[in-house]
């Protein structure tokens, strides 16, 4: 008797807990077998990344929580001397004080070492560059420019073997974004998105206030509030 | 009466604690103010970073260390199950064991955030792609795309006053590179090169055997032999 095993490939997810990721993750799962990368970063919402490990278990997936408490200042999310901004005193174009210097950036390399490591052959980033926030590194350009970072600086790049950077989010409207994880079955119910870490989203930060209007457009009940 | 002060710019310098980054320091030392950055990953060599620690007060400057244990494995120099190789045996144009998957693409990113934190102008890394094992984050072409990854994907970088990157010693032979070291004063007497932790270098690792070539070659009694 012969069996035939059909190997998936791997790819890494980054996983923040919010509602891009979270549908991320479900997308990366239609092909890959999935390995999750959590970062606790000092950011304010701990409760971020409860709900992060939440989500990877329930979509099966194994995950490793990477600790990176920058020794330094520099964003609102995660100074505690820096106020969060809300609703619209965040808006007007401007990078808002949220943005956490190089924040992708870093973990887009803790992502690529851990492809290497496991011989994966993608890593997915739940960015999305249409309604949001002004961050320099949730836009394409950035994205393509990393991409060629990682084909000239890790072996598995310069083998021609190189690991793809993966966005498939970031021309969706936060709409689509919800649609889609809908369709795919995303548990909403353990996604967070408020800056702020408590029981219930505050519903004034620029997160809170994106993720209202993605669930009222989309014309679905979210299951948060 | 009026005074006048100058303020010297801003760096952020990776440092390791082996010959090339100490020189490195000490190029950027003339012309900046240096934040010296230390990573503590998980190297065999731990005690790389204690001599790093010294060579940064020596030089006067401010360090901060990050600690970055990664959760996998991928690399003879941090695996406890994976042995070093040892002279010839590393050779031969192909990426050697010691390779950290994607170590300098990590570090740059810490080192820029740091940057845009602390308003640095640049970053310094002592990188050479001479006469050095094969590692592909060691090379101009992953510099340069780097480079283009920190002006698209930081603040810093999309207001037009983006951090550059700079690898002063990346063309320099490791003779020149001692010999410059030499000259600025760098304290050879604290640096570490051998990819082993013991006492005394090993004096067969390929770090180690590259360190006495080059010594040898300018002429210079090494301080640690």
């Amino acid at each position: 008797m012969c069996y035939i095993y059909e190997v998936m490939k791997k790819a890494v997810v980054l996983l923040s807990g919010g509602v891009d990721s979270a549908v991320t993750l479900y997308i990366a799962k239609q092909e890959y077998e999935c390995h999750v990368l959590l970062f606790n970063y000092g950011q304010k919402a701990g409760k971020e990344l409860n709900c992060a490990k939440k989500i990877a278990e329930e979509a099966g997936c194994e995950y490793k929580v990477i600790d990176i408490s920058l020794p330094w200042k520099g964003s609102s999310l995660v100074d505690d001397s820096s106020k969060i901004p809300t609703g619209e005193a965040s808006r007007g174009g401007e990078i808002p004080s949220t943005y956490v210097p190089s924040r992708n950036i870093i973990f887009l390399s803790f992502a690529a070492s851990f492809a290497e490591a496991i011989g994966a052959e993608a890593v997915f980033i739940g960015a999305h560059q249409l309604d949001y926030s002004n961050y320099p590194d949730c836009r394409s350009e950035f994205f393509d420019s990393f991409q060629e970072s990682l084909d000239q600086g890790t072996k598995m790049g310069t083998e021609g073997n190189g690991i793809k950077i993966a966005t498939p989010v970031i021309n969706k409207t936060k709409k689509e974004i919800v649609e889609t994880g809908i369709d795919l079955g995303v548990p909403f119910e353990y996604t967070w998105s408020c800056y702020d870490g408590g029981d219930a989203p505050c519903g004034e930060c620029e997160s809170c206030m994106f993720r209202m209007k993605a669930f009222d457009e989309a014309g679905i009940k979210d299951p948060l509030l």
